[in-house]
C-alpha cells in the first residue's frame, strides 16, 4: 500500500450495506486502504464479509462507520438518505461522505437537507454491477476500468470531489463528474430503460417461443431478471425521466415498426 | 470417427456459404464426417476455411457440393432457395438437401416447388450466432447444445428427417422438430423481435448517456450491430409474423409504462 499521498487519499474506509456493490467496494477498497470497517443489519453478511476478505472489522452498529476517513452508503436505495444521515451524525469532523443510490437528485437533495456541519457530502454512483445480489455475488473486477459518478452541487466541498476522484481512480474506475438532475435524466436512458426493455420483451416471448432462443434472447432479457425490489425504487425515485425515456424509446419502435412495413429497418 | 452407424449417418457433407454459421458447422462436421466439401463464391474465403480446418476441399462451383451424402444451404437468406434448387440438380439421388435459413415457410415452399426427384429436402435452422460475420469469425463452439430447428412438411421423407436428426446429435446440438409456419412464428418473437427492440434502443439512448451506459446496456444494444442486410432480408422475409410479435411487445411495454406510472413494474 503506497502511502505517499496519504493527505489526499483515504486511509480508512467504511461500507455501509454489504450487497454486491457494497462488498464488491470493499475488496477492491481493501487493496488500497490501511482498514475498511463493514456496517450491515445482518451479522451473517458481515461474516461472510469477512470470510471473503472484504473487510477488516465488522458491526451491525452504524456508529461503527464514524471514524473511518471516507464512508460509502450502499444500502438499498429507499434507505440511503436516512443512513447517510444518520451515519453523517456519527462522522468525525471534515470525513467524506458518499453513497452508491442508483438516483441521485432526491438523495442529494434529502442528505444536504438533513447534514451536519463539518461532515463533506458528494452524492455517488458506481455504473457497476449484474443481474446477481447480496455479499455471495461481490466481485471487485465488475468495478474495472467503470465510471464512478460524482454529483456535487453548488454546496458540495471542491476538496472532498477532489478526494473521491483520487479514491475512485485507485479503486480502477473513471471518475464522471454530472449534475445530479443530469445524471438522473443519462440513467434513465442508458440503465433504467434497457431495464424496462427487457422486461417487456420477457412478457412478450411465449414460452413455446423461449425453448428455441438463442444467446441474443437470453442477453436481451437477462436484466429482467435482477432484483425487483430494486427496481422498484428505481422506478419510484427516478420516475419522470424515465416516463422520458420511455418516449424517446416508443418513438424509435415506431420508427422500426414503419421500416418493417416498408421492407428494411436501418440503424 | 465411429463408422459403426455410416448406414444412417452422413459419411461426407458439403457446405455452401462458408459464413459464420456456415463455417462452424464445416468446423465441427469435420470432427464427424469422412470428408466435408465447401463452397463459397469467393476463393480467399475457401483459402481461409482451408486454413482453419472447416473444409476438406473447396470449389467455387456448386456442382462440387453435388457427391456429398448431405448438402447444407448456408448463403445469405435471400439466395438459399435458389442456391438450394441449383445444388439439388446436381445431387446424386438418396442424398439430402437442408439449409439454414433464418425464415422457413418460404424457403420451403420455394424449394419443395423447384426440387429435382430423388433428392430429399428438409428445411432447417441451427439456432445458433452472435453479432460477427464470415468465415473468420467461425467458431464450432457456438452450436454447442443450441437447438438446431428441422420443419419437415407433409412433402418430407421421413428418413431424410433421422438422418439430419443423427447428425444434429453427432454436431452436439439438440434436433427440434416444428411446422415451417410454427418456426416462423416462434423466430419472430425469440429472435426476430429482440433484434428489432435492441435497435430502437440503441437509437433511443443519447449518446452523453451511453457513455455512462453499464454493462447492461452493452449488452442490451449489441445485436443492433449485427450485419444489417442479414436482417433486412429477415424482416422482409417474416414480415407478418414480424409485425405480430411487435404488437405483442407494445402491448407489454404499453403495460409496463402503466407500472411506472403507478409506482411498481412486476415480472
Amino acid at each position: 500500500m503506497g502511502d505517499g499521498d496519504s493527505g489526499s487519499f483515504p486511509r480508512t474506509a467504511a461500507v455501509i450495506g454489504l450487497g454486491l456493490i457494497g462488498g464488491s467496494l470493499a475488496l477492491r477498497l481493501r487493496e488500497v486502504c490501511a482498514h475498511v470497517t463493514g456496517v450491515d443489519l445482518e451479522p451473517a453478511v458481515l461474516d461472510q464479509a469477512k470470510a471473503r476478505g472484504a473487510i477488516d472489522s465488522g458491526s451491525t452498529d452504524l456508529g461503527a462507520a464514524g471514524g473511518a476517513d471516507v464512508v460509502i452508503v450502499a444500502t438499498p436505495l429507499a434507505q440511503v438518505a436516512q443512513t447517510g444521515i444518520a451515519a453523517a451524525r456519527r462522522m468525525r469532523s471534515g470525513a467524506v461522505l458518499t453513497d452508491v443510490g442508483s438516483v441521485k437528485a432526491p438523495v442529494v437533495a434529502a442528505i444536504h437537507a438533513g447534514l451536519p456541519a463539518g461532515v463533506r457530502y458528494v452524492g455517488g454512483h458506481p455504473m457497476a454491477g449484474n443481474e446477481k445480489q447480496g455479499i455471495a455475488a461481490a466481485d471487485a473486477t465488475i468495478l474495472d476500468g467503470r465510471p464512478f459518478v460524482l454529483t456535487p452541487t453548488a454546496r458540495t466541498d471542491p476538496s472532498a470531489v477532489a478526494l473521491l476522484q483520487t479514491m475512485i481512480v485507485r479503486l480502477r474506475m473513471q471518475p464522471v463528474i454530472l449534475d445530479p438532475v443530469q445524471h438522473d435524466e443519462l440513467v434513465a436512458q442508458a440503465s433504467h430503460l434497457p431495464y424496462l426493455v427487457s422486461l417487456a420483451l420477457q412478457r412478450a416471448i411465449a414460452d413455446d417461443a423461449r425453448a428455441i432462443g438463442g444467446p441474443a434472447m437470453a442477453e436481451m432479457t437477462r436484466i429482467a431478471h435482477s432484483p425487483q425490489t430494486m427496481w422498484n425504487e428505481i422506478c419510484r425515485a427516478n420516475r419522470e425521466a424515465i416516463l422520458r425515456a420511455l418516449v424517446r424509446f416508443e418513438a424509435e419502435l415506431a420508427s422500426v415498426r414503419r421500416d418493417v412495413e416498408e421492407g428494411a429497418p436501418t440503424r
